[in-house]
């Protein structure tokens, strides 16, 4: 599977983005080179980063809309650190030890120092913005205030049942937020029009939607090999992804037996999680997972036709990608 | 004991600052609203708030230097919301089950959700300050990344000696950015000019040490119906504040021996407390604290007698205050 162009043009100037806003001698900043992917836990040079989704949306958006890209970067390096932040605070949050196959901040520095990178993190990103004016700097805190609460409203469906449209809002403020922020900053330092704002915000929603289903659905079903987690690390984390909400919203009789006296458990065994995967099969919430992913990546489609990019070509690639990527 | 006029004259605006930037309907709302101490656990109006001091010294800053204090407001009230933020995060990092007499916001909501409601707290906090513009913003932010550094020196004390200098450098960052701070913001919001914004930094510095290690002997020797904590906490709690530190940096022979050995214990008894806080004083590291407490807060009336301030006896009133106060 080829990655797609807008994920590999801008890679570079994002790296250098990140290397100058994380440059800095105090304890904790080689702490947020090794999260983000910079270093390796021994302060030496090693790339390991993420697929960069949103901050190259960000300089895909502003460079389609005609603006210089190096113009976006502040932005585009915010949003990300912004991304960051959320990741070092929820592995400690969800207790996960490694991510993309690396231990967590947490996990190698303890969770009162991990809270305190996650804190450093987010600072350095509004000092970022911040290079790029208030208006950028106060979209952003915008989109970092939505996907807190989002985060919050995640938190709180671990202790009750959720229904699928509560789950909806839910991921489009945690996950959304920051897809339609990266949308939203690049048209802002574009100087876009209100209207092409609004459709910008519309393609993030849609996108949002899409990707964290994806996610969600790789959490249970993925490739542990390739996402770097465990097969099923979802299910034995109780997480209240959407298969699992859909599954519950579907299930009776002695299926929501089983989801829910295992999500009551504590330390579910091998045979528990399958269990659950097995009756989450049986009620479809698999193929209902996957259609929503389907639907709104063609709202994003639809969107996108009315978007005055030159290069749409390249969004159609990457939505692509996004509807079939395994991690 | 008089509450100086500096901590009143500007309360109830500094408590409709808050409650405006507060205000909202998520579900982390009400538990900001709880740990600042406009409402109790069940969302109740209840006033239980703490000194407001940083708040307070923006306030009186700018005016004195002839702005009015409610152009001041913003700046004011984002920085307390950075302060609260810290304060929820370090009551997860210090495992502490109460404050002001309260039960922490972690020990009611959990650490996932106490993370994510500090979280909420800071980017509030910025969202303030941007509505007093870019300059406000970026010295708030850089306040905060510099309380953050402090924060994270600290929490490596935890797990290494740290010399008398160390220590100095841990409070100017950790305490005194933001005290330094509440001045700069003071300054700023009245177009102060370089020299005199750099005479308020000087004040943030001296204060900012005399609050600090005010509170470090209190963390030791303060009584614990006034403070709302047990006595002798910050021992139980094995932190290394500076009594500690200069003890250690004192210490010889049976002395050494019971500091190192008690401070490598978990669960520290009463008998062990009492052993620490024995030697400390047959160090006289109690005295040595409160000599660089005076030593400090002299220093602040020596920068005061040089700046353009028209009441510099309510300054004079608050350095007292801090000298003696009990919690």
């Amino acid at each position: 599977m080829t990655t797609p162009r807008i994920l590999t043009e801008f890679r570079d100037l994002i790296v250098s983005g990140l290397e100058g806003a994380l440059a800095g001698t105090s304890l904790l900043h080689p702490v947020l080179r090794y999260h983000v992917g910079l270093e390796d836990e021994t302060g030496a040079r090693r790339e390991n980063l993420g697929k960069l989704l949103r901050p190259s949306l960000v300089l895909f958006t502003a460079t389609e809309l005609g603006a210089d890209p190096r113009r976006a970067l502040p932005a585009a390096v915010g949003i990300e650190l912004i991304h960051n932040f959320s990741l070092i605070h929820d592995d400690i949050q969800d207790g996960d030890r490694l991510r993309r196959g690396r231990p967590t901040v947490w996990s190698l520095h303890g969770i009162a120092q991990g809270i305190n990178a996650g804190d450093l993190m987010a600072a350095i990103a509004i000092r970022e913005a911040l290079s790029a004016g208030p208006q950028i700097t106060a979209a952003l805190v915008s989109a970092t205030i939505e996907m807190i609460e989002g985060q919050g409203l995640d938190l709180s469906f671990e202790t009750r049942e959720a229904t699928v449209d509560e789950y909806m809002e839910m991921i489009d403020k945690k996950t959304g937020a920051l897809i339609r922020g990266s949308f939203t900053l690049g048209g802002l330092v574009a100087g876009a029009e209100a209207e092409t704002l609004r459709r910008l915000s519309e393609l993030g929603t849609a996108l949002g939607r899409a990707f964290q289903i994806r996610d969600d659905i790789l959490g249970i079903w993925g490739n542990g090999e390739v996402t770097g987690k465990p097969l099923g690390s979802d299910i034995r984390r109780r997480k209240k992804s959407l298969p699992v909400v859909v599954g519950l919203s579907r299930a009776g009789g002695a299926d929501r037996t089983i989801l829910v006296e295992t999500y009551q458990k504590e330390g579910l065994t091998d045979a528990d999680v399958t269990a659950v995967v097995t009756v989450l099969e049986r009620l479809g919430a698999k193929e209902i997972a996957e259609r929503m992913v389907k639907e709104h990546l063609g709202r994003a489609e639809e969107i996108l036709a009315a978007l005055p990019f030159p290069h749409k070509e390249k969004m159609t690639e990457l939505i692509d990608y996004l509807a079939r990527r395994e991690k």
